[in-house]
């Protein structure tokens, strides 16, 4: 069985990626951080998915200790209920954060002998995080084909961006047809018990089921809380 | 003043390369990376060296849990006495450790705002590692140049490789103009209390030295001990 490394977060994205590798038939090995994000609750929700989903994780602690973003810093404020995210990229963005993951799963991949990493990284309904772009996975699947003892026999690790064009109505559509746990995932930048359904990657998340016209399973979660 | 980051491992190589930032007028920070290699002697060296220079430093401890080569694994024997180092990639190469490296300069970098990032990679005298080759860099600079917000902004981080075309001897020698404390660098493989003066990188630093006609002063300190 061909293998891949599956970047997961515990957010919606990386989850649908999931179910669409082991759909396309890979034999999958997950990949979770805990780099010092506010919202520890992902950590706890994509070990979930990747329990409930029946698949091999390895959960990678990592330590930066220059913090510098929103998202590792309870300290900054984050951005809330803006309709439309603007061009600039937001104080949430933390530096090289895809890179990094990236990077740990090129060695992941290498030593286990996967030649697939899929990463949910999308550029339609997203943040503004550069490291999101398609024309900057471009330019990475070169740097690791040059890096890597793969890419030297002739071999490259191939990085998968399944999402990369979708708006998030269409993930949800996708992963709706694969069956992916949505419950069981999480998205809000808080830690908090509940989505605060402010933050842009709430809203994010809640826009993409509204376009579809379906109510999100972590809503309904909180409208029972509220009855 | 300027500011960059120097990847810093405890070797001759990248010490030289601190240096030579140094004298270039950069205010530099040193990254040293404790990634559970065996040869843990090189920690200490990497922060005594960033400690005589007076150089800022932040260690950084990586888990790769994938194991998979021998500077991890002391299971694994370590080729020695190789007068030639065959042009196969050797089982001490760890799989993406410099690309891992610099995913965290580059974060590094970006949130203490430095636009530069030195590293003593070396594609001469060197153990055929993939990602200490030129065409590498090329690669990884352009996806750091698309991925980080800093190349969106129009101010790209530059990674500099001032050692990588030349050989140990030509490296040696632009550092003791520099006056690098070589006393205190750590190259060997094995973790002892001496160099074993057997595996690659000792045997390729004993090759510097000779061709220049000099003593190492860590080899200096073997013969006393043998007195």
């Amino acid at each position: 069985m061909k293998k891949a490394i599956i970047l997961l977060s515990g957010g919606l994205d990386s989850a649908t990626t999931l179910y669409y590798a082991k759909k396309k038939g890979y034999g999958v090995s997950c990949l979770i951080f805990d780099y010092g994000q506010r919202h520890r609750k992902e950590i706890k929700q994509a070990i979930q998915v990747a329990k409930y989903s029946q698949s091999a994780y390895q959960l990678v602690k990592i330590t930066l200790p220059w913090k510098g973003s929103a998202l590792l810093d309870k300290g900054m404020t984050l951005p809330q209920d803006r309709d439309i995210i603007p061009d600039e990229i937001p104080v949430t963005y933390v530096p090289a954060r895809n890179i990094i993951f990236l990077s740990f799963a090129a060695s992941y991949a290498e030593a286990i002998g996967a030649q697939d990493i899929f990463i949910g990284a999308n550029a339609v309904d997203y943040s503004g995080y550069p490291d999101c772009r398609p024309e900057f996975y471009l330019a990475y699947q070169e740097a690791i084909k040059r890096g890597l003892k793969t890419g030297v026999n002739g071999r490259p690790i191939k990085i998968h961006t399944p999402l990369i064009k979708k708006t998030k109505a269409q993930i949800i559509k996708l992963g709706l047809r694969l069956n992916v746990p949505y419950q069981l995932t999480w998205s809000c930048y808080r830690g908090a018990k509940y989505p605060c359904q402010k933050c842009d990657s709430c809203l994010l998340r809640w826009k993409g089921f509204r376009e579809l016209g379906i109510n999100d399973p972590l809503s309904e979660q909180i409208d029972e809380n509220r009855d």
